[in-house]
């Protein structure tokens, strides 16, 4: 373990996530609010804290990196950023706490979406345009954005990149990893423009677009209106989310292809025709069942509402139009297998991601033919390439992980009093990065009421969640920190 | 697929178990109660429905039989049997449908031991011994009983007996199979002497010691008192029955080798160390828990009704003492996973048996080692043996399709107008051949009151998870079917 150059990246990754808060610092200004002292005041806080990172980190740019450093640089960014993130909140009183704020900024960065500002509209314009950038720097991932920004990361690049975006079959858009980092922020920056003029000509004003608009590409969830999307009781601007919120979820470097006019991208690969079919699947069935119910009388109300939050559930966005604590037992039992899927690999989205499950699948349809044929021989193949057992069994480790962290979290919680459907829900919504759960957490409430140490599981939950469980363990083995 | 030879394996079966429904016919006619003609009649269709399936079926005991012949013969035998168990109760008029009388007889079978049954009492005594007899005659396994009284089975029985007792890591007694269907055999039977005379010594009526030793050793838990084994509020009962409950969840071959004199058999095993840390790490941090929130005021007391419940749920016998309802949303978090992970293999208890939740940690370990280490190379040991990458990959495909098996019936439950949580503990309880889950099916609760429907899909659960899902699956596909 060398951590000068652990060090190192941790302060150039705080440089770059420090001078963003320029953005919403300029609208404090330019609103002359309460909160300009506080951002400001953070923003130099970040900024020093990074260059004293960066005096007692190393200054050998051509060293590769081993994977557990990367692993264990990865995870400390995360845990770094998000402290600095919650200055803000914290030094503005928008959260009582440093708890609260933590809580906000870990959920912002990560994409969950899950709140504990109770009246979020009585918050200033810069505080809640931070809360809704800290989704679009943390939806393509902090370390992209720095290796995307400063080419002379190093040769480490290539190991933080995949120890961030780790997917388990990795795609390779180009050979140089400052060139793949810089062509993804590409089409996520394509991305975040088309939805803002699409809700800016849809009436919203330039402000509520770009927070939305952060909210949907990163698949995060954060809105300033107390009533999230379902506020501004639109059908344009549900369909106009509901479409950028699919599209987030889905793989960035197909849409990369099909910006490249390869219009054939998205239908050729098989996770994402798997994840149209789970989204229309549920559309489906979930329509049917609420208006068998009559929760909704017209079909084409039920088909909005509950495209709506199906995907704003499986992508793991988390807004919200229709209080889905109130549909029956079979739409929330689904909604909740939704939000541990999540989205494609590679996409914004959270959750196991659909190619494990796909994978998953694969390999269990090969165990059923062995039971009735144990001479036979069956190869998975993805995308018409060979899939090695080595990767299915790394996968079903990643499945019975994600299933261990889950259980330990849940009965944490379970420990602090909290009940049996808020604390399974609490922990699907933290861990998927999806914001919104059920219960005490449901669609209509937030996390403000929760404990303090059932904010700080939670918040771990949140990063296990977006670092899809590697880096943050990493920080847990004894093993990482040997020299 | 050679019909024949699965028609004739069929007759057998069927006729061993009808000719075990000569026992609660005695107990009728010494009561000279009503049941007396239905059991009588039961008996006279299932043995001559096994005449006619012999009949029908082949006659050379010198083929072997292939995997999927197997499969579909114990999947088939179960159904089957569990069919001509359901006669009594449906003739007797204790079930008031043959849905109810078919789950009553399945849950025997299969050591489930979830009733429909309102008023137990009211219910004559032959009628209570065959269902607690159902749970005997199932525990050690309907097929194996059937390889140990008929040595002819044919040198099919190696197949048959890996199909209906499956297990990870194949224990091998004996070279010949009728030689360790026997010993496993002699073993249950001697467990169940032992224990009837400790119920005996202790008070018990003959009736009452034998069919609450059948409850036991086959961790059945179908009492034949309204109030369970909590009726008693004895602390002799309650110590007996749960050292009892706790050995039947062990490996059989393990006690086995302890009657050989093997002394340390036992604790050189490493599932059953695991077995009993997880045991009593549950019993330390519920009773814990329970005593905090002042549910039980003295330490005996707490761990008399924990301890109870622990070995209870996790062996998945299911006999209550106390309303675990009523505790905190912890012990029942942990209760629910205890029911999900079940006995150790080559036990008669359910669940996804303890070794393979071992292994799948083993194989957890190494990948986290890996993760860190991609380099170097590391094996996994089970009992000093190497367990093959092979082994690792076909518990995790159990693994999820046990979970999907979970996730199809508690969707198709909650279709049906169930609510969330007595869905999912309705099918954790039934797969996990436990018996009492929470809400609508709670440990004060039973079965009678749900749909039709309802009870048809718990009673696939309750096969699916006794035969540990292979057998049952075959069933359903088509290939299996194939001349």
């Amino acid at each position: 373990m060398r951590f000068k150059i652990i060090l190192r990246v941790l302060g150039l990754i705080v440089e770059v996530v420090s001078f963003f808060m320029l953005w919403p610092l300029v609208w404090a200004v330019l609103d002359r609010s309460h909160d300009v002292g506080a951002i400001f005041t953070s923003m130099i806080i970040g900024i020093a804290l990074g260059v004293v990172l960066l005096l007692y980190g190393g200054n050998n740019a051509s060293e590769d990196m081993r994977p557990k450093e990367a692993l264990v640089t990865v995870g400390l960014s995360w845990l770094v950023v998000s402290a600095i993130g919650a200055l803000p909140f914290w030094l503005s009183g928008s959260a009582p706490s440093f708890t609260d704020a933590f809580f906000e900024s870990v959920s912002g960065f990560t994409t969950t979406g899950a709140s504990i500002l109770t009246n979020i509209e009585a918050n200033p314009r810069g505080i809640l345009f931070w809360r809704s950038l800290t989704h679009w720097l943390g939806g393509m991932g902090i370390i992209v954005l720095g290796l995307a920004i400063l080419p002379f990361l190093g040769v480490g690049g290539r190991q933080l990149f995949h120890a961030e975006v780790p997917g388990p079959v990795p795609e390779k858009l180009t050979p140089r990893i400052h060139h793949t980092a810089l062509l993804l922020w590409g089409v996520y920056v394509f991305l975040t423009i088309l939805e803002t003029l699409f809700l800016y000509f849809g009436g919203l004003s330039v402000f509520d677009a770009l927070t939305h608009t952060f909210g949907t590409v990163a698949t995060g969830g954060f809105s300033p209106l107390n009533g999230s999307v379902g506020q501004y009781n639109s059908v344009y601007v549900d369909v106009v989310i509901t479409v950028f919120m699919f599209i987030s979820g889905a793989n960035f470097a197909l849409h990369y292809r099909m910006l490249k006019k390869d219009f054939t991208a998205w239908w050729k690969d098989e996770e994402f025709r798997f994840y149209l079919y789970i989204v229309l699947g549920s559309i489906a069935t979930i329509s049917l069942v609420l208006l068998k119910d009559h929760i909704y009388s017209s079909i084409s109300d039920a088909l909005r509402y509950v495209s709506f939050q199906v995907v704003s559930i499986m992508t793991t966005t988390g807004f919200v139009t229709a209080d889905f604590e109130q549909w029956p037992a079979y739409a929330q039992l689904l909604l909740i297998l939704l939000m541990l899927i999540g989205g494609c690999a590679g996409s914004t989205g959270g959750g196991m991601k659909v190619v494990r499950l796909l994978i998953l699948l694969k390999h269990l349809s090969i165990e059923l033919k062995t039971m009735l044929h144990p001479r036979a021989h069956y190869a998975m193949r993805l995308n018409n390439n060979t899939v090695e057992k080595e990767i299915a069994l790394s996968i079903s480790a990643f499945f019975v992980l994600y299933f261990a962290v889950f259980v330990v979290s849940f009965l944490l919680l379970s420990l602090m009093g909290m009940d049996f459907i808020s604390s399974v829900a609490a922990v699907a919504a933290t861990l998927g990065n999806v914001g919104p759960g059920l219960g005490a957490v449901g669609p209509m409430d937030n996390y403000s009421a929760l404990a303090a140490p059932a904010k700080w599981i939670l918040s771990f939950c949140m990063l296990f969640g977006r670092l899809e469980l590697y880096p943050m363990i990493a920080l847990f083995l004894p093993d990482s920190w040997k020299r």
